[in-house]
């Protein structure tokens, strides 16, 4: 096997927590400075994939505002989402990050067009510098709220005349897949945000032969219920209701708590459920801002069933994470998988990745056993051309 | 497809709160009375199996005691675990089942080479007089505190010295397992007792050409177990700990709280952890029993686990089910299953039941969706000689 | 002590769960059918307010449709709320309170003056056909969206020629306050709506020298936070989040899942907890309606709170009640304790009866204990007349 | 009001979590380093007593091992117990207390007589080289088995015979009562040990002139049920079961995984709650060793119970506290109360300190609200004699 080649991760959102505990992740970990749990692409049944490792990747990205990643760094450790020791250890190689970081798409500050192509400059520009193989674009942002229809939509060909027109008819996360596309990357959506879902954003992807994914880390409450809708389905009881609520605080929780950008959340969290049972079934989700838990999420889930000859029964349960250290792993695992997908010729939406994502695009699966085996097969399909031609 | 064959299942305990369960939902069930909810065999991945319908069943079997069946439905319907309406609209049939129960072995009520003899006689006549194909015995008598060492169990050989001789090798359980072999029928254990685990019993079952398979149905605490143990192995989680407790009332609950027959539970619900995630963690499992929870069970488990950069996070959950709606259908199902499988020529441990046991027997497998998947294969297999010739 | 005197009880919402759950547990308890759990009125703390039993309230009330009295008893009854064998032994007895069950008042049908004096003449009616001594009303219909302020809420005077020039400025609840008022009968509200809380509402009952009590009874969540909060504060344990959920079924469910409606729930579960803490916290309350639930609901709550040198802890609670069961005595000791406060010569809102409400009329105490101190203390003063003169 | 007196603070079990969560709290808080967050004593309804400030404290004690209490600081630190900075900003005053930390009583060492005088020195030679008015001698040590009955725990005069005949008739948590007791301080026991309990210990005390507290520290799960037991019975529903389990790291689990301690702290969760309620109630408890939790407690308890007509219900509850966190406060409580006590002339056991206790020495109250009214009156008593003469 020959040595897997280097990529640069372009992180959008470079210096929220998510994208800074996975940059920690990545230069810790890279180092020897931390063990490996809770890395996907580690598992043994995925080995057959050649995934590049992490010391493979040159980090960078964008962001509009907030502290400097080093300061960020800090800021995480005193909450004990990352070691305390880290921040000082890596101090030199955070600030190597940090430089790297370019302003990123701020709503109403310049045509849309002209905002892509900043982007797209940007990355061109990385991959030029750093000398890189390939670039893979992750969303990590905030959560946007849902956008609203336009024809421009429908068609690449349709979008680029609105843009072209100076029409504002994209979220920031879709011009960020589009400078992606544009600048020949890949893209992961980790958000519940458009990304690169609008047809004429995927058009343009598939026409430029690039892979994509997306979309909705699932790292927590959906994670679960991934998990136990289909104990329930298998033994052939029926759900009557599966009614949930989330408590956030951090940024997350005030982003969510705004009524439009949760409704993205909730709905994405929504789809999920009837297509792993198989029949529609009442499922309220609630997100609620609680600020007091800062990085720590709780959620709450109360499952009514009926069995044999209808008895009727109830199951709960209680999940207490940290959102970024359950969503900086699966970030670094999707750059991973969708750069060795880039290498390998794969393009389009990569629906093999479902196992990460509440809203898998390019798949209908939600059973997580499924796709954990989809994985698994799309894994041998990443390493097959080790061996022979490519696709 | 030819018309499955008929069977009779004689139920061991066959006056207790699963075995009435079972009997009347087999009986409404057949009767097109009652739903199907909760009848795993009913699954349409299981469809190729060919499984005999609960109408083809003839329903037997023996006890020690207890009140008679129609009684003992009414006071299950009192306490909510089956209609109110069904024991009235089924006195007739069950009377008919309750006037199929024989006496059941009692432990120092004679040698036990004379009560094996005379269940095997029971087991026999059964068949001839109801003139069913086959019979298949299931075990759901009370569970059995485990059992001590002896040189007997080593082989059939040296077990059939030990019984002539007039020793009390065995317990029950596997009294009526030797009885269902020596009669050319199949056999179950629901319950964690040693049943045909024993190797001198299973080396009658093999010596006969019978199948069998246990033990210790997979009702609650270990169900859930077994579908988020993966999740956690799948997503490079490390489980540290995962404590659970059982609250228990009824006649099960009292037996368990017994030290000694509890441990045989709390083994069996141990056993499968370690190899579920495929490392050794802390699972402490209490059995409690709180008599005025009569039918319903609830299991709390608390799970500590680490993630990326060594971060600590927890899940709980709470079970309140109805342990023999739970159960009831899994004895169905096994009946169907290892009576198919008793026809279609298979022999020795069925592995492949795995899924419905907490400590299965022939298989090292507890994670649930890999049980799914080689209980679907099973059933292909059992289907496969309708086509052709048999193995 | 002479015997108590009669009194006759009439329920706004008559054919609705909590108010025929409260006619089929006064009948039953009233005939020595039922045991007497749940009735606070039987606590021996409050022996010495001389309270009139059960068994001397003659039943009545008013609701704007619904199914008969006994109809509705039954199918409380599949559901489990009350037992399966009452409504056909008290067939006779529900049948005659469903006879003196009157037409309600239903929003936009006629002029609210001329409302307010068809129910008083109600009122007056039953008490002369039954020969009562008084008349307590009770509001257990469905709960109200908040009213609009109007400047006619200020004052009776203001209020009364509002309602003679025909201006609709008052929800059904409050013409049933009063109704009760214009009829010399004392008025109870038992749900989050205005009832008597407008201050020319109250000014007309303190005109009139009769008690009134409210309101939102405090039947599951909030009942344990009342507990609860205490403890954290004699401890010193400073709370720095309490979330909570609720899911219900039912009617109650789906009323409150309107929001409008749901607002003056959740406001009315919001407002006690400050006040029982004594510090703000952010305490965000969700009700969720979950029809698969059907009586029964379901709370949790998440309370993260802090500890010496700022350790940081959590508690959560599940709560799994029958709402009808829960309210239904409550109801019941509201009118045995109000009817004798009206006999007694008490007057206004009876800050004493917070013990039973989410958000107690004439009185700022929510801490648990401390009401039922209050509660206790007001039973003395209850009793006190009998030895000597009134007050 | 005069100053409050000087008083040492001697803590058996110095260097265990407790004790040096309660040094490093003291020293802090009495610097201004801390907040006062979970001091019950500073509630303003306990300002009457006058209790002396940490900072009038000298803190000493003993152990018969452990690491320094600087480095068991450092190490509680780790652990998020204590606040990371604190261990370095007290480390002087932190090896001042280390260096008053005299040998403790292992058993098997010594005649017991012998031991008791050593101690009762150690107390004597402490007051007068620091010149404290008085020493309250507070047992944090690890729990001890129950004691065998023996005739010489009768009364004083049969245990002073035994002890100069050399028996072995006491535990240590008694002989460091004894010896308190002989050295004219007070004593409080924060264990379920036997402490100053046995009779003739008593009645060393009471001979004394000494005032006592105990024991067992209410924490976590028993001060819930302390909480909620009243709700349940003043709202007159009944509780049919009331089940529990205790996750436990650190020493404290392992030490009560050992099935003999774990019976002293069981029996002492066990005995307050048919108190509460009033009537005996199903009450399982169980305690789990589980060592990845460290310093951290999780409990759960299921609570099932009956309301009106029969209806059955259930509560959940999930405590997860620090237990050196919440012990910490306590104990320096229950030496300002106690010290403050012995200054005003009590003697005998403090019964009003209930409050704090699983299992109170002097009062057969477990209900939390009548705990707190007997502590808020019992402030008022030490109060008193600042204005006037003694008792």
């Amino acid at each position: 096997m020959t040595t897997p080649s280097t990529t640069a991760l372009w992180l959008v959102g470079a210096r929220g927590s998510v994208a800074t505990t996975a940059a920690v992740g990545a230069l810790a970990v890279g180092a020897g400075l931390a063990a490996r749990t809770g890395l996907v692409g580690d598992a043994p049944e995925l080995a057959p994939a050649g995934l590049p490792d992490l010391d493979r990747f040159v980090l960078a990205g964008s962001d509009i505002g907030g502290v400097a990643l080093p300061k960020r760094a800090a800021l995480l450790a005193e909450d004990g989402v990352i070691p305390a020791h880290l921040p000082a250890v890596l101090a030199d190689a955070l600030a190597e990050v940090e430089a790297r970081i370019r302003p990123g798409i701020a709503p109403g500050h310049g045509a849309a067009a002209e905002q892509v192509r900043r982007v797209r400059d940007d990355l061109v520009d990385l991959q030029q510098r750093t000398g890189v193989e390939r670039v893979v674009v992750v969303n990590v942002a905030s959560t946007e709220p849902p956008v609203a229809d336009d024809p421009a939509h429908a068609s690449w060909p349709a979008l680029r005349r609105a843009l072209e027109a100076g029409e504002d008819v994209l979220p920031p996360s879709a011009l960020y897949a589009l400078a992606a596309f544009e600048a020949g990357a890949s893209f992961v959506d980790f958000t519940p945000s458009a990304g690169a879902r609008l047809p004429a954003v995927a058009q343009r992807a598939e026409e430029a032969g690039l892979p994509w994914a997306g979309s909705d880390g699932k790292t927590g409450e959906t994670l679960v219920k991934a998990a136990l809708a289909p104990m329930f389905t298998t033994r052939q009881l029926r759900v009557r209701s599966w009614a949930g609520v989330n408590l956030l605080g951090g940024g997350d929780g005030a982003t969510l708590a705004d009524p439009s950008a949760g409704l993205s959340k909730t709905r994405s969290k929504s789809r999920g459920l009837q297509a792993a049972l198989g029949y529609p079934v009442d499922a309220p989700v609630h997100i609620d801002n609680v600020p007091d838990l800062g990085e720590w999420k709780t959620a709450w889930d109360h499952i009514s069933f009926e069995g044999f000859l209808g008895t009727r029964m109830t199951m709960q349960f209680t999940w207490q994470g940290c959102d970024s250290a359950l969503a900086a792993p699966l970030v670094l695992d999707l750059a991973r998988l969708t750069a060795r997908a880039h290498e390998r010729g794969f393009s389009g939406p990569l629906g093999a990745l479902g196992f990460f994502f509440k809203d898998p695009a390019g798949s209908g699966e939600h059973r997580l056993p499924q796709q954990w085996d989809a994985l698994v097969a799309f894994a041998a399909d990443l390493g097959a051309g080790q061996l022979g031609a490519g696709r």
